[in-house]
């Protein structure tokens, strides 16, 4: 433990923020990515490497480590970090997305969500006191309130109920994370925006989650199937009615666009299975585009993804190569093209820090903009 | 390239031998255990972890390379060393072991097998001379002949049809290594000692493929279903009609004990599957024994899997995050522990080494077995 939560703001460039937010397990500069380890591994990476690109903090999943291993198994194994051998900054959600989009046979209530298992059919209850325990079990250092996300499109009613139903469910995970000493403990509970693709209910929803003391905010219920231009709409609509002084938090998001152009937008911290999931699917991220490493006209080049850069996965390996791992189903696949992937995020991230700090946000992002729509180098030789 | 390949004996205690081998790609210190890196890739190891561990050399399987991504592919794409990103020695097997295990409708013939491609059904010849061509394509350091290896039990005339067809091949090999330039690449190419469970088939084969110019000597057709007492009463009779200044390997083989035993009559290289495949399926090695990770009684075993191993996946992960792992199917857990396997086994090389040079190696076993006896120590606890 070195540290109690606090967020503080070093530049800002327009709307971008440049800043640093304490954990009792570190300091994690903002803009931030996280890389999601799901059921406590950041898939086909060992910790040391998805700290070694950067990395300040990951993402475990409250609803997956709740069935497996448990909560109660990780508390008694000494805690998250220890489990996973990661003494960082972790990150948990609260369990709700997930409930609500792989688990079976779900029921919603005032009180909660009931719901089975998907790995064994098991039955479970998530209140929003039951999430801050499973996340004070698995004691990670930013924990997230229960909310309800719905998909997109919707119909405003259904989105303002389920926004109004989070604004309760904030209130009582804030009581109960009180009531577990979190603050003490110097973690951070961050409540969550709702209010789907409408302005007025976003704002509604910022504002009377701004007057409850979390030490951050997080924006839900986007990237939910809507055009990328709705969210970042919704980002401009938002952010205004955040907290200046907390960090805020874009959940689930993104592609390079995305988060590029929501830091353009006011936001601090991001997560997605994008880099890794792809780098498990033959897809590699750099700086001028996607290259679809099943793609037979990679077989006989000659050339790495990016010879300048600094990841030995992006550097030491001919697409020539890449693309027969990939067409032979070997496990060095995933292992090379994840890890070129997360070093690709962690640096656009770090691009996205300088630049901020440099005052030359714009410059930087018409540039990298610039570099992805060049694309993939082989086409112009 | 550094060197022509050589082979210098620095020591022997008893049966057992110590020694060098000089390759144009490096030394390689012997006794040796040779990861597979079947289709140009160790599973689930970085190359730069595998050299790491301490290994000299590589495998690669002619046959899978052949098919995919073939050998005249990976000759222009500058060959195997460069295309699997592994710059030290690269020692590849015929292919013969794998067309008559896994190819479909094979043909053999005086002149070499006839076979469909498990791949993609194509249909491929396979003689002495293409095995060459094909080894030469890959331009691995160490060859093998192409032989017939066939399962045990099995007749006497069969086993010696086999042999003496082996030996014909043998033949045909070296004249094609010769005419192809080989040794003026310093490259080698070993014959291989076939004969079945038939001691005095094996003495003629190991005597004939000794007047033959080979630059080392394989014992193939071992370790292909008949028990650990034979192929070691096998090795004692081979061993001694095999040449004392040419390196000997010992195909395909085997277990730790295996190893420890074959090194006590005079065996000199090894290659085999199982510290990869076992970290594929849930099975750890370590100085106490192996640990089934699979297991239930691990759930909430706090120890790693061995406190004192230099390897960080025996030493930094606790036994129940790795149970964890192999039960939710995460990718880590085959990382993990095909790291933990060939740290283990190259470990045992290592002290196998240092226990000859010292003339300690009757000591050594002794002691590897009596702790590999005590069993993983959870029992005891």
């Amino acid at each position: 433990m070195t540290d109690r939560f606090a967020f503080r703001l070093l530049a800002r460039d327009g709307a971008a923020r440049r800043g640093e937010i304490r954990t009792p397990h570190g300091t994690v500069q903002t803009p931030a990515f996280m890389p999601v380890g799901t059921q406590g591994t950041v898939k086909a990476m060992y910790p040391e490497q998805v700290r070694a690109l950067g990395s300040d903090v990951v993402l475990g999943n409250t609803y997956h480590l709740m069935l497996r291993p448990t909560a109660e198994r990780v508390a008694r194994l000494g805690g998250l970090h220890k489990f996973m051998n990661w003494p960082h900054t972790i990150l948990t959600d609260s369990g709700g997305f997930q409930v609500m989009s792989l688990a079976q046979l779900r029921k919603l209530t005032e009180n909660g969500v009931t719901f089975q298992s998907h790995v064994d059919g098991s039955r479970h209850e998530m209140t929003p006191e039951r999430s801050v325990e499973i996340q004070q079990l698995l004691g990670s250092d930013i924990q997230m309130q229960l909310d309800e996300c719905i998909a997109l499109p919707a119909a405003r009613d259904d989105v303002e109920r389920a926004m109004r139903l989070s604004l309760r469910w904030a209130e009582r995970s804030r009581r109960k994370f009180e009531e577990m000493g979190g603050p003490e403990r110097g973690q951070a509970l961050y409540g969550i925006v709702q209010g789907g693709d409408v302005p007025d209910l976003r704002v509604i929803s910022a504002t009377e989650l701004g007057a409850m003391p979390f030490e951050g905010y997080s924006v839900g219920g986007l990237a939910v199937g809507e055009p990328q231009d709705v969210m970042l709409r919704m980002l401009e609509e938002t952010t205004p009615a955040m907290p200046e002084d907390k960090p805020r938090y874009l959940m689930g998001v993104g592609t390079p666009e995305d988060i590029l152009e929501s830091v353009a937008r006011g936001i601090d911290q991001f997560d997605c299975v994008m880099p890794t999931r792809a780098g498990r699917h033959g897809l590699a991220y750099t700086r001028f585009g996607k290259v679809n490493l099943k793609n037979a006209r990679h077989a006989e080049d000659h050339r790495p993804l990016d010879e300048e850069a600094e990841c030995p996965a992006a550097r030491d390996y001919s697409r020539a190569y890449l693309h027969h791992l990939v067409k032979a189903g070997e496990g060095l696949a995933a292992m090379l093209l994840t890890w070129n992937n997360l070093a690709y995020y962690q640096s656009l991230m770090k691009g996205i820090r300088e630049a901020i700090e440099a005052g030359r946000f714009e410059d930087f992002r018409n540039e990298t903009r610039e570099n992805w729509a060049r694309g993939d180098i082989s086409k112009l030789a």
